[in-house]
């Protein structure tokens, strides 16, 4: 295992700056376009009148055109008549005006004695009423200067100005080529060790939303001649190249060393995280890139480097993300090592904006689908503490943050279903969910981090359901409950149930593989409260200490048999076609704060409850009772 | 001439909800496309994982896999031996996990004692350093709502849990019909009444930006039969069909009876400006919307109510654009019978963003080109006074209009070659240039309006150029004057001079027909002062009250024959390839106050001045002396 060591740990600012200046010139290609077909594109020189608009003088108005001259005498005690052809001509707005005349009477001015002849009361100034050639563009005026995008107003103005065809930078190239062994297309039988390949999928549409042209190839083996000349015949017909994964130090990672064979390797390794081992380079003067396979890293890549790469072919500056002004919900740390990249989930909830961190993990996809923005944590930073006001940087517009409701607490497949509904139903509003149990959104509500926390919590000695759990924990916070369903738990089993369990007692007894649902959540109060009850130890039970976020994991865990059996409710076991035993009911609702109950959007998300097309929902998912949904219960 | 009465006067919130209303729901379409060429579309429904990812329980590390039971009583002082096959196999992140195996102990806490042979020195704990199934997507998960707008690291996440296709609104089909007698193609040989059609263009691209798909349909001619036959083709073709011009109660004005006849008017005249005379209706369900042909109406119309309609298809609301508060430099008034759109210019001038009106004009395309904003005027407010705070929508983002230098004053066509090569150098600065006269630019810069101001203002007592006036009008401001161009200002006529004029005394003595430029311009005030030297009485000027803006205006009208003579400088008559008789040499040059010399963007605009490529281009114009050009010079 031959490991090779990163050349530089260069700072991200530092690495581009050296990139870009390296790169030298960019071999931007031009061409000639029909001025009709240039929206979005960039023009490569500026783009001049060719034309006066308007290209004769107009009339402005409706009424006659005539000669001031003849209108001098005229006034309320001495009307002058005008004879039409020798006088006059009848014009409408827009209608050019003849050389002989060089004044506009408007028809409101004139009084009709006979279809030909007119009498005027006042006098009329050379000039007026008239739009004069080139009023809106004067020929050989600039419409538009080089390297500017053009939008449909532009498009007006050129065509205005006599300009049919323009000059604008060519969409630059980009090969995509994805490479390793374990990669398959997306839609192949799946095996195990399999990894879809959507990485290169990604790539292509951000080079398209950034005005380049992707051309992505099939996936390459992980074998240094064959990504050798796949890179090579790239290099032919692109004007860039990015290749994916291949560019750490592993076993199998050839990337490094083919650009340095056969081109020219600026930098390896960034000190950013995720995306650190990116690799920068060119071969015969044209950019590659190296990008980490974590899909995460991959995106920062993209993002911070590539972008800046292909909207210079074009001409544009990569512009800078908006940022806001946010609280960290809770306290974030980082390497002094590295420029960290953290997703968060933003929340306007009372007067502030929230940000919450998502996973940090560079394989997760879905916390770039959730994310709300970019925290970047600086180098020799450590972090910031819980309360610190951090600049984030926005991935959606903060209209859509502002509107969407934060839901912290307990997963239940039916937040999805009030998620997509809101949404269809009003599109202005958006609901995003993390699931933590219902403890984690007790906590959240407490620190304002939320607008509304799913919860289903026992009473270990009341037996009641979550009443008792805002009283104690939220008693300060004035918290009302909006009812939501009974929900039936019990135990996931595989199909058919092979190990014939009939209660939590045959857990133990037939040491069945259990999986756990996390510390805080309610299904473990439950499996707790009942588990005391029964008088079953948990140590008797194998795998108590494994634990998982969701019902659905729990059920997707058994659909893998990876473990036998786990607490959930009865929908995530529908869901995945296995097989369940009913333990009890329980009650899982909305606790929410009492201001937010007359937010607009808190509002619509009660009615969204309360609708006819909800129920429906709920009975297709099955095993929810929601004769009380949408009450609003006083704590 | 038969006029119609618009039927309402709606204000324009109401006129689009009644519509909308009228409208029901929009017979939206969805269609199933593949997930990788889904970017920028938009779900129809929602989008659940069909797959776990990972798929299957992987290494988080380079490794091995093994069994935790088997670790359990490691420790420094009782390593453990295992062997390869039988306790177990070597991983390398993102392998999967055989059954057999709970756990992966990481290649740093391995003693390698043989190939196939490792010894361990602490437990390892069940699950610890897996990655485990469903980790970034639990099947039967939430990936995206309906309604939302496909970004790429949705089409990732949707692969990645096995969602090769999906179910969006199909694009709807916007028909887009140009009428008018007068209306002809862009590239058509162009005669005296003919106007360019550009609308249909400018409309086309918006319904693309906006998701849509135009069919742009040939011209017709102001005929009813003719017009209606083509709605009606369109009517079955099309989800909605825009109608241009036509709309208002002239002569020729037929949208609204064919809409009557065929179908159904909700709407027709709406309280604002410009824009009022538009028709909302629909024919069998689908929507058609007549809109007025002046273009600055037309986009009003197609920004405040066919967005909405179009986005309505695609299950999206028309996002609210950007505000931001300025400062007006001056007042604005407005009628109380519409709300008024008022095209701006913003500059950030010193600590204050300054807000500027453009012209009113419905006809000013290059008004639509130039805005950096919209004022807003509410029905019922007479306007608002100099100094006010105004809500500005934006049009550009505030990073370009931060970066932009406001250059108000007089005109030369070196200010248009400035502006782009400021941009084409680096593309992050913006010139944005009105033309107002020298003594409009030191106006601005009085009122803060402006950064810098082009002026050429004899001094008629002393005969020296600019110093003085900024030392009268400017003198508490502390401003310096970048120096500019001498350029030959003279008196401007056709090609070969057919009127044989050599002075200013042949201009009154001919009887010419002369166009002159606006009070304030420093060209008209060389007028002013060579008439009073050669004591000629302007009133013996044929043409002395007719005033255009810029030297271009005045050769335009010249070229066209409009007029005889006027004065400007070389480079305007040699574009146009008019003759030019030489009166005399004057200093162009550039007032800005001190404290905007240390802005980057007036350094670079500075260097650029400098500049080799510059002096090219003004070399090219001809006419122009830059000696001094870039000097500062304290006033």
């Amino acid at each position: 295992m031959a490991q090779k060591v990163f050349l530089t740990n260069l700072e991200l600012d530092e690495a581009v700056k050296l990139y870009i200046s390296n790169l030298g010139n960019l071999k931007s290609k031009k061409e000639i376009i029909n001025t009709i077909d240039s929206r979005a594109r960039v023009s490569s020189s500026p783009v001049y009148s060719k034309l006066s608009s308007p290209f004769y003088n107009s009339s402005a108005m409706d009424g006659i055109a005539t000669l001031s001259s003849k209108t001098f005498v005229a006034s309320d005690r001495n009307h002058i008549e005008l004879i039409e052809g020798k006088d006059y001509l009848v014009v409408d707005t827009g209608d050019p005006i003849p050389k002989e005349y060089d004044c506009v009477i408007m028809v409101e001015d004139l009084i009709k004695v006979a279809e030909n002849r007119v009498l005027i009361y006042k006098s009329a100034s050379p000039w007026q009423n008239i739009r004069p050639l080139g009023e809106d563009i004067v020929e050989g005026q600039l419409i538009i200067p080089s390297k500017h995008a053009i939008r449909p107003v532009d498009i007006g103005a050129m065509l205005a100005g006599g300009v049919n065809e323009i000059e604008v930078y060519k969409k630059p190239v980009i090969g995509i080529i994805p490479t390793g062994t374990e990669i398959v297309e997306p839609k192949t039988e799946l095996k195990v060790g399999d990894i879809i390949e959507f990485n290169s999928r990604v790539f292509s549409s951000m080079v398209e939303e950034w005005g380049g042209v992707p051309i992505r190839y099939n996936i390459v083996k992980d074998d240094y001649d064959l990504i050798k000349s796949a890179v090579l015949k790239a290099n032919e017909e692109c004007d860039m190249i990015l290749i994916n994964a291949g560019s750490s130090a592993g076993r199998e990672d050839f990337t490094y060393e083919i650009i340095k064979e056969i081109g020219t390797v600026d930098v390896h390794g960034i000190a950013i995280k995720p995306g650190k081992p990116a690799i920068l380079g060119s071969i015969k003067g044209k950019p590659i890139v190296g990008i980490p396979g974590f899909p995460v890293s991959a995106y920062f890549i993209m993002e911070n480097i590539c972008k800046t790469v292909i909207k210079g072919f074009l001409g544009l500056e990569a512009e800078e993300a908006k940022t806001i002004v946010a609280t960290l919900s809770r306290r974030v740390m980082s390497s002094l090592k590295y420029l960290e990249f953290v997703r968060v989930k933003l929340g306007y909830v009372g007067d502030k904006i929230i940000a919450t961190p998502l996973s940090r993990g560079a394989g997760a996809t879905m916390s770039l689908v959730n994310a709300d923005g970019v925290l970047e944590i600086p180098q020799n930073i450590e972090g910031f503490e819980a309360g610190s006001k951090v600049n984030i940087k926005l991935l959606k517009s903060e209209e859509q943050i502002r509107n969407t409701i934060v839901c912290i607490g307990s997963h239940d497949p039916i937040i999805d279903t009030a998620a997509d509904l809101l949404h269809l139903k009003n599109s202005k509003y958006f609901l995003s969910s993390a699931h933590v149990g219902s403890m984690g959104g007790i906590m959240a509500l407490k620190s304002g981090e939320a607008h509304i926390a799913p919860i289903h919590l026992l009473d270990m000695e009341g037996g009641e359901y979550n009443i008792s759990y805002i009283k104690k924990y939220l008693g300060d916070k004035n918290v009302a409950l909006i009812k939501g369903v009974n929900r039936i738990q019990g135990i996931i089993v595989l199909k058919d149930n092979p190990l014939e369990l009939k209660s939590l007692k045959d857990i133990a007894l037939k040491n069945a593989r259990f999986i756990n649902r996390q510390r805080g959540s309610g299904t473990r109060l439950f499996l707790d409260y009942n588990l005391k009850r029964l008088n079953i130890n948990s140590s008797d039970i194998n795998g108590y200490e494994r634990e998982e976020y969701t019902h659905l994991s729990i059920a997707a865990a058994i659909a893998a048999k990876d473990a036998d059996c786990g607490l959930g409710i009865y929908s995530a076991a529908k869901l995945m076609g296995l097989d369940f035993i009913p333990l009890g009911n329980e009650e899982y609702d909305f606790a929410v704060p009492k201001e937010f109950l007359n937010l607009d959007s808190i509002k619509e998300f009660i009615r969204i409850l309360t609708s006819e097309g909800f129920k429906f929902e709920l009975d297709k998912l099955g095993g929810y009772d929601y004769s009380n949904i949408g009450k609003i219960i006083n704590t």
